[in-house]
């Protein structure tokens, strides 16, 4: 059993600063993870998958996401200080990205890593982790803030916390609705990205967690969606983007399609994303913060 | 143009030995790139493209054609000593390959290249090059033979070369048949493992070469019909071939289905590979040896 004292003795302190080093490569393999390009011969999302793009070779704005992959490795162990958890019990609750200069297309980046908050909710224990991500000029490149869910582990007689309901869709249809297929393969090219739990490649590890099958990770679904809201209201401009917002709801299982409805609200796209063959909500309180 | 003396100066000259180094994501990386796993929820191709694999990780028997990536990269430069060509116009030959010892599923390769003969086949430019690959410890893992076809760059007045007609099907129906559709955006896969010459991704470049979209990469069809092989003929065990030959008789284009028929005949698995849209053969003369 988790107890208060393990909790709290790691609330609030910084973990390891680590360090990222990437190529054009992998900034190319991130954007095929996440399902660009959604049409192979057009150059609008060619240039997130290809170095040599003649329209200029950019980064996705969701691939900072990738910066934290060592933070995914030391969750994996199972271990957060004095606390051990099955990592196969572990998904991801919450993202918030902030985007504070151009993301550069390689380089090395170093993040350091604070555990902000740890909550008891009943079913399981929520980890918040803000993350500053700065270049080799020390200058902040993006904010992060993931939360991490451990099912099962609640009842620790901590705080629950608030539950903030943040980017409500408007009542009416949406402004955008924009649908994708995922592939078979997926979560096997997402992973190849950093974040190599075994919950989203073999399947006896995911019957492990009580899933049928491997599941996509909750972030792969966050880039398909931040590019749908690109499509349609950034022109496909990575430059439009200044933050994304998104809560992990429920899974989905790679090969299925995701419907991502989109709502123009000043200068926020809210969305949620569903799977089309499960009519699911797996994305909500989302929204994409446009640069103004 | 051409001269026989340019030809003749780089025939039989040691090029610059170049090395590899790898790791286990890239043995992934060119797993999928090759199609695998047809089956994502098949731990039996799943071993191909995760590390974690509890049957055991392996490299596909085909992954040591990524050990040249260096020389595609000097080719795409559009010079080899004094001959100068347009890259665009660069297609595979022909390719065969020997493992010696087990792939590892790491580490550094050595690589020996060779331009054994450049041959004068009226239509273009054969350029036949030998790789002798080498472990850390200098043992050899596999030995390569690569024939390069530059299109336009012939008539320079040079030896015509045999035309080998080995690995002919024999007057009999397939002793197996696998259907296999690419990804469309296969070859972007694909082109991470090392091959980035822009036929394979570019629209635009791939015009330049008279093609009406990007083609995939010969290899990339050389490793989707070696796991046909693999899966017919040696229960997906990679350890059970010796060597793989093929000639790259048409292009294939991304998203197209291959249809490989085989044949056994002693130790060697006969192959031919067609694509079901166009019923073109896109790979003949084309055998995997079994070890014996």
């Amino acid at each position: 059993m988790v107890t208060l004292e393990q909790v709290n003795a790691v609330i609030g302190k910084a973990m390891p600063s680590m360090t990222y080093t990437y190529t054009t490569r992998d900034v190319c393999l991130y954007a095929l993870g996440v399902g660009a390009p959604s049409d192979w011969l057009d150059q609008d999302e060619l240039k997130f998958v290809y170095e040599l793009s003649t329209v200029g070779f950019v980064a996705l704005p969701t691939f900072p996401v990738v910066y934290t992959s060592e933070m995914i490795h030391q969750l994996i162990s199972g271990r957060i200080g004095e606390i051990e958890f099955n990592p196969m019990m572990l998904v991801h609750g919450e993202q918030y990205l902030e985007i504070h200069k151009t993301i550069p297309t390689s380089g090395t980046i170093t993040c350091q890593p604070v555990i902000s908050a740890i909550y008891d909710k009943g079913s399981g224990m929520l980890v918040v982790t803000d993350v500053t991500c700065l270049d080799e000029t020390g200058e902040c490149v993006a904010m992060q803030q993931s939360s991490m869910f451990i099912r099962g582990l609640g009842g620790f007689g901590g705080e629950r916390g608030t539950s903030e309901k943040s980017n409500l869709p408007p009542e009416r249809k949406p402004d955008a609705v924009h649908e994708e297929k995922t592939l078979d393969r997926q979560a096997l090219i997402y992973r190849l990205s950093g974040d190599i739990n075994p919950l989203h490649a073999d399947p006896n590890m995911a019957a492990v967690g009580n899933f049928d099958r491997p599941i996509l990770h909750g972030l792969a679904t966050y880039g398909f969606a931040t590019r749908a809201v690109m499509k349609h209201f950034c022109d496909n401009d990575p430059s439009k983007v200044f933050a994304v917002r998104a809560r992990f709801s429920k899974h989905v299982f790679p090969g299925e399609t995701l419907i991502t409805e989109m709502w123009q609200e000043d200068n926020t796209v809210i969305f949620q994303t569903k799977t089309k063959e499960r009519d699911e909500i797996v994305l909500n309180y989302a929204g994409v913060t446009l640069k103004t």
